[in-house]
């Protein structure tokens, strides 16, 4: 089994603010990422597909294909977007990291089967990381 | 002469469109940066400032006191913030980064004269650094 | 289950050399990281947490928060000091990364359990990365 | 049980071109990377191993004898050498990342088994990974 | 004045040889990147321009505009080629990164006014970085 | 005209303590870094060096020779060090950055002469760097 991780990078904004939380509960819980304006990020993302060698090329897949998948399925609907009103599922969840990866993930792994969809990380800053390996795991 | 550059980072939200500009030129010269609801960045700043060092205490000054300068006049404000709406210069200002490297200065040279200001460099993304020397360079 | 991996760094001082060696073989063990008054690095720690999400807020737990965790039983005794001699757990045990990893887990355990304490990655140098997952582990 | 992740870098020269497709084949696969006469890379190496620790030691293992090894059966046969021609597994295997991180496994197993090689991980560009852990795994 | 610099990689591969040397004298002053069949690099190329900003678009210029040109100037004829061969002026000139560096300030110059190019620096390995200001600096 | 920028790191340990100031002025100047028994550093030295190109070999200078030089006069006798107590010029300077750079510019400019010495950059950590251009600059 091989793994391939391969990255990419996408500026959006948003805003941390839960319905279910009073503004008051807001504030303290997200501190200054609940700024009423939003702010942003430049945000990294690390794609991992796992499979067995093809062994006519001697790769797992095509990374061009893996790039168009990304660019397709993520990047076209988040890069220089505001996710909280420009992405549909943010529109019922807040943006952060945590949903993020979960929507990435739920985004890519029907078109990633063969190399499959191992683990989507999200870099939200360089000092924060955040890593889903889907549902099951 | 000796250089300590000083290395800073803060998120932001900004949206690139000017008032000079019709909304279709807007388009045309900003692209996706144009966003209507705007996008963000993880901006990194760097702080150079030159002097002559101190024989007692072989430093060209305070680290600490330049880094509360920086947090006082410039990220106290900037961080976690959308540019266009909350940072009075940018009020009539578009939120480019020629222009913040300018405005960043204007905020950072007056309590910069021992050790002196010398340049304000703002990166972006990892692949964009934009410079600034003061008025006179 | 998510994960967040959250890095910080600090500066310190070491010298690895152990009691239960002969100095001859400490030489050879620890080559030039024996220089008898000793030498420095700055580490980078990442901490990795992993949980469930909050249905409110949409995170496994509060960033502030664990950085306040690893700054107070961490860092405010680590950072700035030279580890043989200003740090207890090692009066007895040689300052090595891996000996560092399993002393900086035994204080951050007890204080992260939901999220869980998952790994502690310490980067010596850029060259150089340690791993601890627990004592089960 | 501890891992420990140590960095190398090496330069090479590769065509990534299969006998057994056919030369319209090789062009649609591999794209701009089957250029008849070559290109090549930085490529970084990650070598991780994992054991336990030495009572006496406080390490794992003697960092400076890892990097022997992996100076002696890998680096000094690949760096600065055009892979296709120069190194022998790839007389027969195309040198892609896949191919690259099992060959790099095999040389350096044998000789890794106390601490055991545990991963290699190869990076092609800044934006690519590949992982091997082994014909088990 | 602002300066902008904008940063691009490419790989390629390159044999250092030079036609006025000796084939003892070539392996003594290039060493490794002597080897016949020649090894390669990820390079990254940071271009600076610098200018006055337009006062309707607070910018020195239109960075895509600026990728355009080096994609179509420089990337276009060396990423993923043989710049010994596939490269024309390096037909004559050794492909060191003095002469690379000439030659792409050559190919951009003519095409970069307003703004106007200042600096062309090539990073060969993350450890050695070339710069060239053009033929009157 | 050339520039040549190679990269270099070495670990040290110090302590930031002034004979010219009393206990407690070196607190409040140093303040952590003046902890009685040291701390220390993963620095990163980038020398600068530039010249004319060589007709026949299209370099500027032999990058092996450059990292001799700096191996022999630099990091034989910083790395691994604790610079206050193992390196003659820091008896009686104390070593900051500032010293440091203006200390390895005298050991290297000597030996630096075709190409010629143009600057000296020391990162104390990856968010500070220091540069000295020679006593005249």
């Amino acid at each position: 089994m091989y793994y391939l991780t391969r990255t990419y990078t996408f500026s959006a904004g948003h805003r941390l603010h839960s319905e279910a939380l009073s503004e008051e509960e807001n504030r303290r819980v997200f501190g200054k990422c609940n700024n009423p304006t939003g702010h942003g990020h430049n945000y990294t993302l690390e794609v991992t597909v796992r499979g067995q060698q093809d062994e006519r090329t001697g790769t797992i897949g095509d990374v061009f294909k893996l790039d168009g998948i990304v660019e397709q399925h993520v990047l076209a609907d988040y890069d220089h977007r505001f996710l909280n009103t420009d992405v549909p599922e943010f529109a019922r969840l807040v943006p952060t990291s945590e949903h993020m990866v979960q929507a990435i993930w739920r985004r890519l792994a029907p078109h990633l089967e063969r190399p499959q969809l191992y683990r989507v990380r999200l870099w939200e800053t360089a000092r924060s990381a955040f890593e889903y390996y889907g549902e099951e795991n």
